[in-house]
């Protein structure tokens, strides 16, 4: 089985090592997009350093990615309005036909031969724990594996990301909350190669914690801790979920017991149409439902945690309406979904209330009062009975069905995302039952990994 | 307003005091019982007392009522079988069509002269803490009342019993679990009269605590504490239940804001017919569940706490198993029915499963291969997958419905009392939805209360 693992891993090594002319492409490309930095810096008031980073820089892309990083470090000493507009400036220059957009702060995104080239203006602080922005700490990450990061652990950091692409942990952005590169690279370093780390992962119990530099101050709640060697109060795996670690150690497992490729290029499952959608959930006996509305802007890094918050402010919801969520999920494509799958159907036309027990007088007397004249068939209103020493009441429920309360203003009661709210606003479908297969077309592939959800 | 209170009373004592006839009637019949008593003791190689006890012997009792209670005590050194055969043979002589009935010891029950005639053996023991059985208290509490209620006082416990009656908790008995007649005396002494004692409850702050002739030692957890004046260890109102307590409350309130002659003579509802019960259950969008069979052979005392039990049993696994039960309700006459009023009909064909945390690993492994292999089709099975860090896995459900669950022996795995488990052994219905009904015929009365229980 040794063998078998070895084999497995150096045929994706094969895949994942970039070759001579990529490696030669790639270099003539930033040498160029450098150069060009270069000689817009020189055309500023103040001077400033261009610096390669991210897995290009470091020798641990995986071949076929296309992302070149440079930054800009300019003086701390210069404000920061004036950095923002050096830096596009100098974005500007280098990619002339570029975009610009936005994360700590604006910067220049565009395309040159092929590569995907991100240009960030930074500022060159002294150390990684004076950082005025996060996106200053990212040299110091560079800096710290050029040393120790060699040519054959390179090669074992374009395995491991492998896998974890494969797995679909790999990326700290807020859909994956999984491993960073500069994670990955770190844990690998840490165990000494893929395989080692592999094994390790297998037997975690978290909180696993890790402190390279055994500088860490700090205590942190995750469930990995991996302290920043560039910065003690920092833990780089702060974004990485539990289930990203839990899927990491399934995975682990897996491929040591039974090492294959296809857990490193997992192949996507055939889409789900209409019909497949409906059976299944006949088949299951649910009653499913959906709200489906347009997508907002925004990035993906805003877009992925308002759908949580969403989809567990509409699922608490419903679960205290009594239509028991079993399972749901948040779909984002053109059109956003978010689906909930429903033990229960409808609830009946009344709902037991409780008042409070006979002896607190006058509060028992004014509940008693406000219910005593209604009729059981002209109100709806059934009591109020003694139940043990209080008055209980059954009252006409508000909504006997999720779809009455999906589609009432009290949807918008609950803790949605300040965007989805207002793109809720805009309008909203709702889908209950078989009509929620009409949502085949658009997610046919979530539908089929939904309903099959075996790893 | 204190008038129309007088008023109301006034009326009822008229029609709860017996009148000259009656009790004329009641002193012969009494008499000759007591002369026959003591005749047969005479045949007896031991000596013996006749006491007569109970309301008719303190004066207390309602015009109409039919009881006589006679004692017969024996010295406290005869052993226990002696006293059952010398009672036994006291009882038949005195009411030669008598039948033996079974309480602490048997005893001979019969009728006289249209008087219900209970003969009743005990122990002449010198102080009720020394008590060999429960009927030796009796003669204790008739003497401690005779001391101290006279004419005015019994006639204002007749009203404090009538009123009492006709909220549905006069009687120490298993299935009113309400007030005594013993109680009932030792309230309206404590108050000194029946609208002190109105006034007083509906005022109530439960645990209500008196102790007559302050010598209690125990404390008790019950709602309403009345140290038995001849035995300090004993809670008269053990047996009363937190709802008669609040019962009571809610009607003194009631009587004292609007008093009237029906809160002491209720009339009984019209009984609901089976089109009446089918309409109620649609209204309210409920679904109706009931278990049917043959009322087992047992006193009331005995019958009641099984059927309470027995519902509780079955409620509360109906309501583990997701069929959330509404309110509920057990009724016997010849046929017992325990009815549970569901909000939910049908469960889906799976059920979420959770399985161990990732981390975990032999466990987590042991789990994960359990189902592994399972195909959503063809097993019902889905996952296990991913929540969080655990293995969670959805498989078929045991019961998708109530009646699934009800029909099955798994309804015997629930706490049912004995004599309702070997009933239902041998055999029992289940009804649901517009079926249930049919037992309008003979619950009609118990439906109306049921489906309009406004007090």
């Amino acid at each position: 089985m040794s063998d078998e693992f070895d084999a497995v891993v150096e045929r994706v090594r094969e895949r994942v090592e970039p070759d001579a002319a990529e490696r030669e492409r790639l270099e003539r490309v930033a040498d160029d997009l450098r150069e060009r930095a270069r000689a817009a810096i020189a055309d500023l008031p103040v001077d400033a350093e261009v610096i390669q980073v991210g897995s290009t820089a470091r020798d641990t892309w995986l071949a076929g990615d296309r992302d070149i990083d440079l930054f800009v470090s300019f003086p701390p000493e210069i404000d920061r309005e004036d950095l923002e507009s050096y830096g596009l400036d100098v974005g500007h220059a280098v990619l002339p036909e570029g975009h610009e957009e936005y994360a700590e702060h604006p910067y220049v995104k565009g395309t040159r031969d092929g590569f995907e080239v991100d240009l960030v203006p930074c500022y060159a602080v002294e150390d990684a724990t004076e950082i005025q922005s996060a996106v200053d700490r990212t040299p110091f990450h560079t800096e710290y594996l050029a040393e120790r990061i060699d040519a054959a652990l390179a090669s074992e950091v374009r395995v491991a990301k492998q896998f974890l692409t494969g797995i679909g942990v790999y990326g700290s952005d807020l859909r994956t909350r999984g491993f960073s590169g500069y994670l990955t690279e770190l844990l690998v370093h840490e165990y000494g190669g893929f395989r080692a780390f592999a094994e390790a992962a297998a037997n975690w119990h978290p909180p696993v914690e890790f402190d390279p530099e055994d500088h860490g101050r700090e205590t942190f709640d995750d469930p990995l801790v991996v302290i920043d060697p560039t910065d003690p109060e920092r833990n780089v795996a702060a974004v990485c979920s539990a289930e990203a670690v839990a899927r990491l150690q399934h995975y682990a497992r897996d491929l040591l017991d039974s090492p294959r490729e296809e857990l490193f290029y997992p192949a996507e499952p055939e889409p789900l149409g209409a019909d497949g959608v409906r059976e299944a959930f006949e088949r299951r006996g649910t009653t499913p439902v959906a709200l489906r509305f347009d997508a907002p802007d925004v990035v993906d890094d805003q877009l992925y945690p308002q759908l949580d918050r969403s989809l567990g402010g509409v699922t608490s919801e419903l679960d205290r309406r009594g239509f028991d969520v079993l399972r749901a999920a948040a779909w984002a494509d053109e059109t956003v979904v978010l689906l909930a799958e429903l033990e229960v159907a409808e609830r009946p036309a009344v709902e037991r209330h409780e008042g409070p027990p006979v002896h607190v007088r006058d509060h028992a007397a004014g509940f008693y009062e406000a219910y005593a004249d209604d009729d059981p068939e002209a109100d709806g209103t059934y009591g109020p009975f003694l139940d043990g020493e209080r008055y209980v009441v059954e009252r006409p429920r508000e909504f006997e069905t999720a779809v009455e309360f999906l589609e009432s203003d009290a949807v918008f009661d609950v803790a949605l995302g300040a965007h989805v709210e207002s793109a809720m606003e805009s309008g909203y479908a709702v889908l209950a039952g078989e009509d929620v297969s009409a949502l085949a077309g658009e997610f046919g592939v979530e539908f089929a990994r939904y309903l099959d959800p075996r790893p």
